[in-house]
Order: C-alpha cells, then sequence, then structure tokens
C-alpha cells in the first residue's frame, strides 16, 4: 500500500504550510497514488516518474505489543538510481526534511537549498550500518535531527540518551529528537529538554509512518511560523502537534487516517495532550 | 548491597510521612542495614528478624542501554516461610502498599489493615507466571495498582496498554501506573489518562529499585494528604514525586543516593519536571 517516508511526513505537514515532494516513483506509483498527496495540496512537481522502474518498497512485520518492528524486505528500486534534481520552488524552500534515506542522497538535496533556515534529516539503522561517516557529515549539515532512541544510541555509541544528544550536538544539530515509538518523543535543544508521552490510543493497527507523521506535524508548525525565532517553546509546541498527527496516522493503515483527518480534530488532540500531561505543582511539607 | 522493594520504598516514603516496613530478613540484616532505614525516621519494629535465617535476595543483570533486565538470582529465603502479623499501628495505616512478594501474603497483610483509605500493590513476572489467580484476587482489593508495563501487558494478556489498565478496572483498582523505566510513568484513573516521562539524567548507574522510590514517592505524597480528596489532580502530583525521587535512586549504587537525600532537592526536581514536561498551547492556522 501507499506509504514511506515522504507520503507520511507530506501529508502531516500539508495541514500547516504548502509542502514539495521530491523523489523518485516508478510505473506502480500511479494518478491513484499522486492524488492521495494533491487531495491534501501536496505539490508533487518533483516527484519524478522513472519509466519501468518500481518505487521503493518496504516491508515489515510487528510484535505482539508493536513495540518491535522486524524490517522483513528493503527494496530500494528507483531510489539506487537517483539523482535528484530540485525546481527552482523546491531549492528556495524555507523549511526542509530529508526523510529518511541514502546520506549521500541526503547531503545532495541539502546542497541544492541553501536558503533554507531550519534543515531536519530522519535516518534509520540500515544507513548507520551501512553508511555511518556519511550520515555524520549529513548531519553536520542540518539544524535538527530525528532518530528513533535506539538508533540514536546506535550511530551514537552512547547507551545514555543524554550523553547521546550532547555528541550529535558537536557534530552540528542544536536541536535533536528521540522518536520512542509508544512512549512519546525526548528533545533536546540548547535551552534544555523536553519530553512528551504518546497520545494513549485504544486501538493501534499500523505504527508504520508515524514518525514521519510526527516529523511532518514537528517541520510544519515551524513551516507555519516563518518569522518565530526556532526557541525551545515554539519547538515544544511542534513536538505536540507532531504527536497529535501520528496518534491519529496509527488508527488505521496506511495513508487513511491522515487523508481525512481535518483541523479541528489536530487541535482538540493537541488540547488533549496537553491536559494529560500537565500536572500543577503544589507545596508539601517534606521531612528532612 | 541494601535493597529490595520495602527499603527502597520506606525510603522514598519516608519524606512525606512515617513509614511503618512490614517484612521477615535473616541474620544479615544486622544493625547498620536497620540504621538506614531509622536515619531517616522509618519504624523497624514490624521488621521481623530470623533467627539462622537468610533475607530475600536478588540478583541481576542489565544490558548496554539499561533498558533490559535479566534476573539472575532470586532467593526468597526468610520469606519462604513469612506469616505477616502486624502490629496495632501497622494495622491503623491509612496508605498501604503491598510491595513485590507472592500474593497470598500481600492479601494477608491487607486483610489486616482494614482501615487504608488507600492501597496500592506492585508485583511481578515471577508471580504472573506462578501464581496468576492469587494474584488477581489480591489486586481485586487495592485501590491502585503499580506494575511495569510489560507486567501488565503479561498480566492482562492484552497488549494494548489503554485496554490493559481497562481490564484492570474491571478487576477491582480504580487506579493503574504504568512504570515505563527510562521513558516514565504512565496512569489510568476513572478521571483519564497522565503520562510523565523519567527525569533526564546523564549517569544512570543502577536502575535497581527505581520503581519501588517511584512507588515510595507517589503513595507517601497521597499519605502526606490525609484529608485531600484522591482525585486525578493529587495522583498527577504524587507521580511527579514518585518519579523525582526514582531519578535520585538511579545515580548511585543501593540506597546510597536516597540515603541522603534533601527535601530541597526533591522539591526542585519536581519543579525541573513540570517544566520539562509542559508545553503552552497556542492557536496556529490550520488548512483543511
Amino acid at each position: 500500500m501507499l506509504g514511506g517516508s515522504a507520503v507520511h511526513f507530506a501529508l502531516a505537514a500539508s495541514f500547516f504550510d504548502t509542502v514539495h515532494v521530491v523523489g523518485p516513483v516508478g510505473d506502480d506509483f500511479g494518478e491513484a497514488e499522486r492524488e492521495v498527496l494533491r487531495a491534501r495540496g501536496v505539490v508533487t512537481d518533483d516527484i519524478e516518474r522513472v519509466e519501468g522502474g518500481q518505487t521503493f518498497f518496504w516491508r515489515g512485520e510487528y510484535g505482539w505489543d508493536l513495540n518491535d518492528r522486524e524490517t522483513l524486505d528493503t527494496q530500494l528500486n528507483v531510489f539506487a538510481e537517483f539523482q535528484p534534481k530540485l525546481s527552482k520552488v523546491s531549492r528556495d524552500a524555507d523549511v526542509l526534511f530529508l526523510a529518511n534515506i541514502q546520506p549521500d542522497l541526503q547531503r545532495e538535496v541539502r546542497q541544492q537549498c541553501a536558503r533554507a533556515r531550519f534543515v531536519a534529516l530522519d535516518s534509520m539503522n540500515l544507513w548507520i550500518e551501512s553508511a555511518r561517516d556519511s550520515l555524520i557529515e549529513a548531519i553536520g549539515d542540518v539544524d535538527c535531527l530525528l532518530l528513533n532512541d535506539g538508533e540514536l544510541r546506535e550511530l551514537t555509541r552512547e547507551p545514555n540518551l543524554v550523553r547521546a544528544a550532547r555528541q550529535i550536538r558537536e557534530w552540528g544539530p542544536r536541536v535533536t529528537v528521540a522518536k520512542q515509538g509508544e512512549y512519546g518523543a525526548a528533545m533536546f535543544t540548547d535551552e534544555g529538554f523536553f519530553g512528551l508521552p504518546a497520545f494513549p490510543l485504544e486501538t493501534v493497527v499500523d505504527p508504520t509512518g508515524a514518525g514521519d507523521c510526527f516529523a511532518g506535524g514537528f517541520m510544519g508548525y515551524i513551516a507555519a511560523h516563518p518569522d518565530a525565532p526556532l526557541e525551545h517553546g515554539l519547538l515544544c509546541r511542534a513536538m505536540a502537534y507532531g504527536t497529535a498527527i501520528a496518534s491519529f496516522n496509527v488508527e488505521e493503515f496506511g495513508t487513511e487516517r491522515v487523508a481525512r483527518l481535518t483541523s479541528d480534530e489536530i487541535a482538540e488532540r493537541v488540547s488533549e495532550l496537553q491536559r494529560i500531561t500537565h500536572f500543577v505543582e503544589k507545596p508539601v511539607a517534606l521531612r528532612d
């Protein structure tokens, strides 16, 4: 079914700003797939159709409690030969998300978008294990790294998340977000830490793409504030929007739920998220 | 070294109220061990010394990132023959915590404390696997179940935590707290959900006892409010105190850190916890 980082990201971010997707697809990506994006106002001009090619393909299996995921098949397909050539409007992007793909490709795209004021990068264990040096170089040229916490540990070879985030800071990005699946997400900035649980759901049908929807909501919120300084508080709110949209995504398979999501539903879930994570401090007499 | 549910719990709860510990120890539990508790004002009159016996013993190993723990050895020792006989003052307890032990023993203690207005119970996979029926019966007679999230899934045979908590509610307790280690804790009450990340630490030396310290802070906070209704907001604050004290416990081995903890340090960490989990909602224009 339709999926992939760019698709999930674009749908989530489309609630905040106009999204331009860059990437190659094969003959199996037809009008129906393109229409899912267009229906949400996503600009697909930079989606390059490779004649006779097959779109990137991933297949995996989740464990009993959905916290473990095993990759059964990854086919780069048209991505193997992809040479990104961005249109003028994409090159002028204000906010850029380098979705999970071979880090050399991420660097090429990064270089073409010289004006971006905020660039984030996602990756995965495949690239950490097969292209770590290139990945670290790519990370060195972005503002924000978004990774699963396990990948963050693997990449930095540091089991402690606070120290792992400090290592990332030394490599360049001033913001590190550790995605923690069912447990939510944690952010490290120069101004401190922010932790946000996932939205509790009684029915989780398909966790695939939740991280990309999170990224879409997070980056979308930033894109929606072109004149605001990128301070900690704004990034915390961006996390809340990312968390809210990701929580809808997992309620159904593929892109089904987010494709028909409404802005009212998002706003309501962000409010609910605020409510279920907030506690009011009151003084209590402690005994030394 | 000195440890165990009752010890960690008692030290953590001692910041809020007078704690009476009930349980058996062996010859290896001497004056030095007792003094660790007494120094924090914990009443040890109901700690029963079994001549010639050995204290309950646990040994385990943590994985690289401390999220996995393997039990290498569990010796019930004096607990195997223990018949709890509580003193009058312990039987009159206002708040009762049934620390992790064979559920038949937990039920015996529960029955002796008829006046308690709030009773919580902890357990572990050993009892879920060897005494599930008795455990469910014990759970049926308490107000709050505190378990690791993995144990909650195992006990209820339900992978989804929201549904697992609903199952627990049907068995009796109106409050379920899922301890999630590095990821914090989640609470389910009749008034809703509350999620709180763990306090981020750069140095975690020994996670052993963190859950018991959490329980101690949580129950201690409740005990410190004898006249307050046990509503959701109060329980959320109780979670914050539990989280704060647990975070100190893991900074050093055994009981070392909590034994010299101060009330100012706790209050400061609760404030910090409030700061790093709070985001301020601001309206944003979303596109449908």
